[in-house]
């Protein structure tokens, strides 16, 4: 499963008419101390990482199989030397050369023909330095050790005082392997004399919603010259058009071009929509803006695709009536997403990066887990703090399958100090991120980071990383929703079990619950058993299979994970890894379904349901994931979508075992966030034992208005005297089978 | 009680060797067109407000006497005129010369010789015009009408895209009375040509509190003139001292004086710590700025007074192991104040603007009310978001005494959205808000204002106008706690009577809480028979004495207030007028004592009691004040403030009212809030019925620590079977008498 690096490009490939991309060739070394240079250069895979690099020097193999990752812990604390040399490239008159770099990850200093140029820390700020006037032929970056606020021991409070996502440091469901080096793309460009800088692009929708008004902030940089600049742009104008989503212009225009920024409007009536898949369309805009020379040559070019919509959080319609008496507490925060002024339903899952190391991701590694997301009818995924932001291609998918994102800063279960020296960064990377971002409509809102306002972060509301991203925020992107962390007042995360310690399972732990929004909230499932076959030693997968206790301490470990899902509690005599494997990811399946339907029963109270989690950065034994790395879905992931259907049957049932001879209880809803009403209709009910069937009774309803659910009866039926085993409940609904519903139970006398 | 307008000071006066200042005489009438000149002007007290001008030259009875605040109502839709005319005064060589306001209520013109030269929508944020060129003789400010969000109903809604406190436009202890006008100092003065800007003062004290790293941002004002301005600094120097508060200086420097600001900075070692009276002293610093001329001598000079002390919020030291279960929310925000690195429990009172008219508001006002609060033993004051930010008097007096000041910004009770044009006001008046006053240790904390996520104002979180607050206070006050309303998760406010509709009493409903701080409470009484007498019409009045009901709408009205107070309830016998006034008080004192003990009781859980509410701005006949106005301390003044005592005997009791023969219970407890430990002690409690007493039993403690307070065991006493009327519960503190306590309650039969 690793993966073969592309191969470097030996000619410089053209990005557009008007700028020239160089790729450079890159070996990497790493030394004991910055000031010597490394012994032994490899070939360096850029985007990438070192440990990847260095892995596959020397013909490691994967980091994901037993405790192969530990082999990497010294990588952390040395330096890293990446080195390009390259042909000086010849230049046109007035032509600039840069080097561009969309990100080194995480402390770094560039130089050029062994001068420094630029000292960073921080891998989400991009760097581009017109190196024109160094004759360069040769680029060095010198990566600095792993960001540690203190040396030992080994955990994830050791990235409490950097950007550095704390995933890296180690997790439950990720081994401690922190990434460093290049990863994301990097290369020379050729740039006319006058170009553009990244323009910045805002809009505002009335509250028709039948007018955007968009802005453009706009600058040409110009190389510095004596006596000023003005000269350079004589002539020269700047041509911005709007281009709709069929391709049409619906917006042009044309002023002279200007040293510093110039700030164009337009006007785009009656905009299409951008909307979350189940609710409408993915419409794009296109922004092109253009340099032009005096003769009507375009000098230089930038494209930025956007959609129009917009985003709110509201309160929950019954909030404001609580607290009822005195003393009286204020009403709970507002978690309920409105796009285009409808409410919506938010169910989806956690994001976590989908690779250890985020320089191998590519657009590919999105493009499958997006899919997947839009075929489980999810309409949100919470990018979740401990990791990184994603690289551009998962927003541009988002943008276009309609998945809305919530955007969490780099902060996560750690106490953040606001000391001078990490306020400093986190402004730089939180600008960096925001001006990155912000064009994409999917990106919904922005969360300062995951439970710092938990016991085991120890932050809160005060501390200045929350003042200051909202600051942030409030400048760069006003209009989209800022929370600082999650959960706040009101929303919840967990549990991440079947059934906790107590014997409580999802199907009372969530009847009981009533929080705003389940922002974290799943259950354990193994991989898969051919997975299971390669990453645990066989010695180790024996333990699994004697049904006595373990020897080895990885065996009683490998037990103590399979505890978690529940599967020896429910069914002791499953033996056969392939059992083990199919129970969990019954039980995660099951317990998934019970966790979505109920949290959407208790809307509109409740408006939001994240699973933790989509997907994983390597395989794991274990993991609440319901797509196993790379893009494997799990039982839970196909049932899930099945939750998620915009309108569905559901049954409400109070627990999972029953006794053969009791009385089974389920009660009847119809589950509606689709923008469009359901007319009239009725729903069976059925007990099913293997081919036997056992008819619950039926419900006529009067139909559902748009997004809103209808409560039935509550139907009975004595279970058999023989009961025993696995049984399914299945709702039928009448001419519509696509909102049928299926759901196991087990039928089990008590030992 | 009117005031008489200081008369027009005919002279110049010096307010410092270096500036002369030159106060001016006013005149004003009003228009109903801003075009059209008043057809009538009559003198102008300044500070003051146009309506108080115009009822003295009426001779107008009291606003506050009946509903004669009615008459007043079509001031706030005119267009009011000052003017001053004065002689050109003869300036020397340089000396320029400004017209100066610290604060003109709300929005206005100036003009010059008639030609205007500045517009202004705020109050907060002073003026200060350099008038030289103009030759001038006369000013005029052209006051504009009450700003409304819309023309009708009357109500605080109308003030909801404003910075004009809501208290205003009308509320429950405030008429509907919208003062306009020059309400804070307003003069002329003469600047040397180059004189300082104020000084912007940070200081930095470390963890140790033994160092503090204070900063000056100074700048030199320069009239412009062509070809630039550096020749006019040329030879001058700024001297910077920083005077201890015995009176030597601590701190010396002195640097070349140049165009631009200059960030000085000075190292005090070991400084003198500021603390509430209640935890220590209150020793404040001076800064003295001079611009020094080339040959020595002081061109103007700055002073300002400051004391160095650290404050926080701190958490609760409960609140990180909540929530206990999944799924799991937040733990509470922190309300706990540190100061100095002590965690104080913060017991205090609302302040409300003590005039309806704030230019009628004088440092004599506020240091009359200050006194009482510190006698009370209060440690905080919450300036409510209703009211106008105080004058410098109070803050300096709070600095003075030892008071904390809890600052709201002016915003209430109402649903501020955040258009353009009320964000441009709002951060202009915050940024005066908080440059004027951050230099006071007595401000320990700022809020964006008064219950603004509840129901009745309905924002959230999201409101950009907190987002704006957030930022204006993390750029200018970074190192300041900051809210944005009151309560927030944890806290509450409520209730506002001795017993709810439900028969609740305090007693129940405050054991019942648990609150980590209760920001607003309290109970209603009536003001003085005196008072009463004078504002209620004399033939309302005989509503209270008649036994039937009232038949005017004006005597319902007033029994429905009294009914407030819950006298009807508790002591139907109680007919005359000194009668009705004596139990409301009694009800009010008892229930406050009630609230302020059972808040300590709940420490380290809860770490604040304000109640609801100090003060008022004119006499009412029921309001919760325990000081009515001017200055009349009611018996819940001086009952809390023995509640409010560091250290006592306290009693929890479970009920007001209690039957002949009933089995009386009482649970000791000691309170401490004092930075000092209580040695082991002896608590006797005993019944007194008139002259007999009943020994309820003692209590050896073994002392309390620091800051901590002691629960002791329940006593019981049967009763006596003829018991009727008010008894007392008295504690007496074995050799310490000044930690006695006594409570009264009520033995009646059940009717």
């Amino acid at each position: 499963m690793r993966r073969t690096p592309a191969p470097p490009a030996a000619h410089p490939a053209r990005t557009g008419a008007l700028r020239t991309r160089i790729p450079l060739s890159w070996s990497v070394g790493f030394t004991k101390s910055p000031a010597t240079p490394p012994r032994r250069f490899i070939p360096a895979a850029v985007p990438g990482a070192v440990q990847l690099d260095w892995a596959r020097a020397e013909g490691w193999q994967d980091h994901f199989i037993g405790d192969n990752w530990k082999q990497y812990r010294w990588m952390e604390d040395v330096w890293w030397r990446y080195r390009a040399t390259f042909d000086r490239p010849k230049l046109a008159r007035g032509q600039r050369l840069f080097f561009v770099s969309k990100g080194i990850d995480y402390q770094f200093v560039i130089f050029i023909n062994g001068a420094p140029v630029h000292e960073q820390e921080g891998m989400f700020t991009p760097v581009a330095i017109d190196i024109t006037p160094f004759r360069a032929d040769a680029i060095e970056i010198l990566v600095m050790p792993a960001p540690k606020s203190f040396p030992e021991p080994d955990n994830r409070s050791q990235a409490n005082q950097s950007c550095k996502p704390a995933v890296s440091y180690g997790w439950d469901f990720h081994p401690r392997l922190i990434p460093l080096g290049i990863w994301d793309e990097t290369y020379l460009e050729l740039r006319p004399a006058a170009h553009l800088d990244r323009p910045d692009l805002t809009y505002a929708l009335n509250d028709t919603f039948d007018e955007a008004r968009v802005s453009l902030c706009a600058s040409v940089a110009l190389p510095v010259r004596k006596g000023g600049n003005a000269r350079g742009l004589r002539g020269c104008a700047l041509r911005w058009k709007i281009v709709g989503p069929d391709g049409r212009a619906v917006f042009r225009r044309r002023v002279a071009a200007a040293p510093g920024a110039a700030v164009l409007s337009a006007t785009v009536r009656n905009p299409r929509l951008w909307w979350p898949h189940d609710q409408g369309d993915q419409p794009l805009y296109t922004s092109v803006l253009e340099l032009v020379g005096p003769g009507g040559a375009v000098i230089d070019a930038m494209e930025q695709r956007f959609g129009i919509r917009r985003v709110r959080l509201v309160m929950q319609p019954d909030a404001w009536s609580e607290p009822a008496v005195f003393p009286k507490t204020r009403s709970v925060p507002p978690i309920t997403f409105e796009i285009n002024g409808r409410r919506i339903f938010c169910k989806g899952s956690n994001w976590v990066s989908p690779d250890v190391f985020p320089g191998a991701i590519t657009a590919g590694t999105h493009r499958a887990l997006l899919e997947m997301v839009k075929k489980a009818n999810m309409n949100m995924l919470r990018s979740w703090g401990g990791a990184i932001v994603q690289k551009d291609s998962f927003f541009e998918l988002c943008d276009e399958l309609g998945i809305m994102v919530w955007q969490e800063f780099p902060l996560s279960c750690n106490r953040y100090e606001g000391t001078h020296a990490y306020l400093r960064v986190l402004e730089q990377e939180a600008r960096s991120i925001i001006r990155r971002i912000r064009h994409h409509p999917c990106l919904v809102i922005w969360c300062g980071g995951n439970e710092l306002f938990n016991e085991w972060s120890g932050m809160t509301d005060q501390d200045y990383a929350f003042r200051l991203l909202n600051l942030v925020c409030y400048q760069l992107d006003r209009d989209r929703p800022f929370i600082p962390t999650a959960p706040l007042m009101g929303m919840a995360h967990g549990g991440y079990t079947f059934a906790d310690r107590d014997g409580g399972e999802v199907y009372q732990v969530f009847r009981n619950a009533a929080n705003t929004a389940y922002s974290e909230c799943g259950c354990v499932a193994t991989c898969s058993a051919a997975w299971l076959r390669r990453i645990v030693p066989e010695e180790d997968l024996e333990a699994l299979d004697n049904a006595s206790q373990p020897e080895t301490e990885a065996g009683k470990a490998l037990l103590r994970r399979v505890q978690w899902t529940q599967v020896p509690r429910y069914f002791p005599e499953a033996r056969s890894l392939e059992e083990l494997v199919e129970r969990s990811q019954l039980l995660q399946a099951e317990g998934l379904k019970c966790i979505f339907e109920e949290a959407r029963r208790q809307k509109p109270h409740c408006s939001l349901v994240l699973n933790w989690v989509l997907n994983e950065p390597c395989p794991r034994i274990v993991n609440c994931s319901i797509i196993g790395w790379p893009a494997e879905p799990k039982k839970a992931c196909y049932a899930a979508g099945l939750s998620c259907r915009p309108v569905l049957s559901s049954a409400r049932v109070p627990k999972f075992t029953w006794q053969p001879g009791e009385r089974f209880e389920a009660e009847f809803w119809l589950l509606n966030d689709a923008p469009e009403a359901v007319p009239a209709g009725r729903v069976s009910a059925v007990l099913r034992f293997g081919g036997d069937e056992i008819a619950m009774g039926t419900w006529a309803h009067d139909g559902a208005a748009a997004n809103t659910n209808l409560r039935g009866p509550a139907l009975y039926a004595a279970l058999p005297d023989d009961a025993a085993g696995l049984f399914e409940l299945v709702l039928q609904y009448e001419g519509r089978p696509e909102w049928d519903s299926t759901y196991v139970f087990l039928a089990r006398k008590n030992s």
